[in-house]
């Protein structure tokens, strides 16, 4: 029998995992349907007409008594399970800082932390294209500047928004913690390390393997 | 006297109209502090330390009683804006599927659509980097894909979630509807221009300029 929600992931992917770890804090269970991305396998036609038409993952699935629906962008997903729950904050003002972390994060911090861990460790820099490559000193210096923006927040405050973990934390906990990956130096962000363990010491926290 | 909210912005940023747009149709008024971001006058010390650690516009300031307070991110300040009104569905799968059209728009649309108005209408192509200059092809490229990814959406829709205006339409809209300054040919993407229509049609709306 499949339950309220169907994950479609890579589980290499850090966006995958804001999902699963918003999940795990809140107790709810994901089926996961699983697909290589490196082997295009979120590129077919079957999955560009019912999943995603933009060919991405990861898609929430959410099955429910009047029909399946889809929720494609991580950000979204984990809105959407989060709501009403202790990882969204009831102050309005809280509430739009938190998504203001995570556009933060689609814009200035996964194009460059992400881009770069997917293709040093798992492209190899000598499958990338000439273009890639021409790229990779400015995504160094791109995110290199979000992570000394979110170190200067945290040299101040325990959590991005308020005083308790929220999907802002999240969102960015996915692709900094594996940030070395991508030829990231954390130990230069030390309020950032410090925040990582506070995040792996969460009631329920799940690792991203 | 100051009013409940003063926008930083610069007049020729689509980011910025969004919120110009979103405050219109809500009948609220804004203050509106401007910056020449060619001029570098988001990248001052007072600016960053004061107004936006990453040096980008829009900034919504919000004047409270309690203070003043600072909300970057077009998209976040929006959601600041809208809280509790007609432009964010009530339904809880709805209102995730809006931010899934404003992460989209984020992720995928603005730094491909809005980059090349930039770069080609306001910076010359003859002025950019090298660097720069390879980035126009895969730009066009992929904002060929998101316009095309918005246009078969619409092709059944009026609008991106629900049966009236939200605030995914509004995020979508402000470089789309200027995407020709790029380079786009919006003839391609017919059902997108009826829905430009449409959103021009909107009670209160207000124009770019």
């Amino acid at each position: 029998m499949t339950g309220m929600f169907t994950l479609h992931e890579d589980p290499r992917s850090g966006n995958c995992y804001k999902i699963r770890l918003t999940a795990a804090l809140l107790d709810f269970r994901l089926e996961l349907k699983r697909y290589d991305i490196m082997a295009g396998e979120t590129r077919t036609p079957e999955f560009l007409g019912n999943v995603n038409p933009s060919g991405r993952i990861p898609v929430l699935q959410i099955n429910g008594t009047d029909g399946i629906r889809y929720l494609p962008e991580s950000n979204a997903a984990c809105c959407y399970l989060a709501d009403g729950s202790h990882l969204i904050p009831d102050d309005r003002f809280a509430r739009a800082d938190m998504l203001r972390w995570m556009f933060f994060e689609q814009y200035s911090h996964e194009p460059n932390v992400a881009t770069l861990r997917f293709w040093l460790h798992f492209v190899g820099e000598p499958q990338l294209s000439p273009h890639q490559k021409t790229q990779i000193m400015p995504k160094r210096i791109a995110g290199c500047e979000a992570l000394a923006v979110m170190n200067r927040h945290l040299e101040t405050r325990d959590w991005f928004v308020g005083d308790c973990a929220t999907l802002a934390d999240i969102a960015l906990f996915a692709y900094t913690h594996v940030a070395e990956d991508g030829g990231f130096v954390l130990d230069e962000y030390p309020a950032v390390l410090s925040w990582i363990d506070r995040m792996r010491a969460l009631p329920d926290f799940v690792p991203m393997d």
